[in-house]
């Protein structure tokens, strides 16, 4: 089994990817995404429970990302446990650790569901080796889906962190698009939201874009309505929490923001994102109820406080854009359009 | 002299003001608001080289404020000097310390036409006494024209900080609006943007609400569409850096976002101005150029670096609010409404 893994493990090496979690015979290994981009930290995992806190304390992070975490955990927790009941109990322990991550919670279910008790480890290893060829397939479709409607010469705004360490590691939503129109020959350059208050964008986004070489910019988030007005960007693309059937977007706090100062300059506004993402239960986004985080982070930096103590804060974790302001919705099926209700029920009801 | 001076600076005691600048005796006080909130600085200043550095450091800004220390450096510069010549000398190097600030040079030209070499002393400080009379009557009629558009139990957002640091004390311009309408006995609040990159609304327009004892909550600037969006804003309010002639509005980086999604969200928009801010031989906005400051400011955060070093940023240092976003344009003189070519035309021109 670790054979297979190591056959895996090298796969993805030779595909130049970011990484966010891999293999290394009895370990794996996480890349601290808290640490960027000061620090190029990876943590070595031997046991559930280590993985168990390094998911709590988001060092990785993303849906794409927790799915392979989650699958990753069930490989260690496979090498530990002989017994198929201890070895559900770590899967229960993996899927405690973030409630609201769906794509975790999926991944370890589908891992962990109708077992052989006497051949589960080897299910496990090809469960493991299927989860990461099927997300790296999706990056890579929808790369292509929305390169397309990249140009050559294009800058593009993008928000938040939607990129490859939220995913298998080629381009998780957003940024699969971007690179694939970098691969594609497209002389195209990035335009980078900060993305208050975590600054996944100064921080992880910008880490990626250099790694990959493609050429950025680095705005606050004030920053981008100027941009658009002066007619610095061709096409924005973000990646997605939500898609409401009707087409209505959850996502990072901002992300309304910028799609309006998009629409009021007419430059087309997507959202790259898996068709898991679009919940057709859910008829618009006046019914998402928004998460609301502790104001601490509004209030600091790294440690460091940016407002007098006892100062008040609010910290909606993400906004709705409604769906007149986007132009479409990128999928690794191909890019929906306008009517997006009927053409989402359509192609994904 | 002194003792006309010390009358004055008795009298803005009285008046609870949040003091920039004012005299004592041979010297000049300062309120140091690079190091707001979290240090409250005076800085004593007795020559008006000492005067000229403090002012190139930041450590007063806002037109009306530095038209104060430019009238305060002119009174420093009449102790000192008992020669008119030399005396001008020293004003030339009082205008010379920001060269775009344009009412610190009016003031100073204001202050230093038509002296009379025998009694230029006392010429000097009856009329800085006016223009700080003239400054506080300014802000008073502004915060009376602003304050009857908001009722009991509004949430008004600001962006940046538009107070009473920025002028002489009782609110500058946005603030005066909202100080007023808090002093007739509303219950009102406050969302305050945190305005990266500088954090001009989470460091001094919250340490000034504070003092007032206005309730206020801070955001960072993605948040204002989602608090504008969930019906928490009954106005908008900003500063204005310039209003061309057809009502459009150059103000601190960030204003045009929030000004959409004010639109789009049905909340009235009003920019607190002066009528020496309003340029009506500048046609629109378009014509505007727009300051380019360095990048470093956006590559930190509180003095944190954010971004790996190297990184390319861009740091515009305000953006233009077409005026079809603007409901209003509060003045010293009354509201004006659209059509706002012909209104501004009518009053100012």
């Amino acid at each position: 089994m670790t054979q297979l893994v190591n056959a895996l493990v090298q796969e993805l090496r030779e595909r130049e990817l970011l990484l966010p979690i891999w293999g290394e015979g009895e370990k794996v290994v996480l890349l601290d995404q808290t640490r960027l981009p000061f620090k190029t930290v990876y943590l070595e995992i031997y046991t559930v429970v280590e993985l168990c806190t390094a998911i709590k304390d988001m060092t990785i992070r993303g849906s794409g990302a927790l799915g392979l975490a989650g699958a990753w955990g069930a490989y260690l927790a496979s090498l530990k446990n002989d017994n198929l009941e201890a070895f559900q109990r770590d899967l229960a322990a993996l899927k405690a650790t973030r409630p609201t991550a769906v794509n975790l919670a999926k991944t370890v279910d589908e891992i962990g569901t109708d077992l052989d008790p006497r051949q589960f480890k080897e299910q496990v290893v090809q469960r493991l080796i299927d989860i990461v060829h099927r997300q790296l397939n999706f990056e890579l479709a929808l790369g292509e889906a929305g390169a397309a409607l990249i140009h050559d010469g294009d800058t593009i705004m993008t928000h938040c962190h939607s990129g490859a360490l939220a995913g298998a590691g080629y381009g998780g939503r957003a940024l699969s698009v971007i690179r694939r129109a970098w691969e594609q020959g497209k002389k195209i350059s990035v335009l980078v939201n900060e993305t208050r208050p975590y600054l996944q964008g100064a921080r992880i986004t910008a880490w990626e874009l250099k790694r990959l070489g493609i050429p950025f910019t680095l705005i606050t988030d004030n920053m981008s309505g100027f941009c658009l007005e002066k007619g610095m960007v061709n096409l924005v693309v973000v990646g997605s929490d939500r898609v409401a059937r009707n087409g209505d977007l959850a996502n990072k706090i901002g992300t309304y923001l910028h799609a309006l100062a998009a629409y009021d300059n007419n430059v087309p506004f997507y959202t790259a994102t898996s068709s898991h993402t679009i919940d057709l239960n859910t008829p618009s986004g006046d019914t998402i109820p928004v998460e609301m985080r502790p104001a601490e982070e509004v209030l600091t930096l790294a440690g460091q406080p940016i407002a007098e103590p006892g100062t008040k804060a609010l910290y909606p974790a993400f906004d709705i854009t409604p769906h007149r302001l986007i132009t479409g919705i990128i999928t690794e099926k191909g890019v929906i359009y306008p009517p997006f209700e009927k053409n989402l029920v359509e192609i994904f009801g």
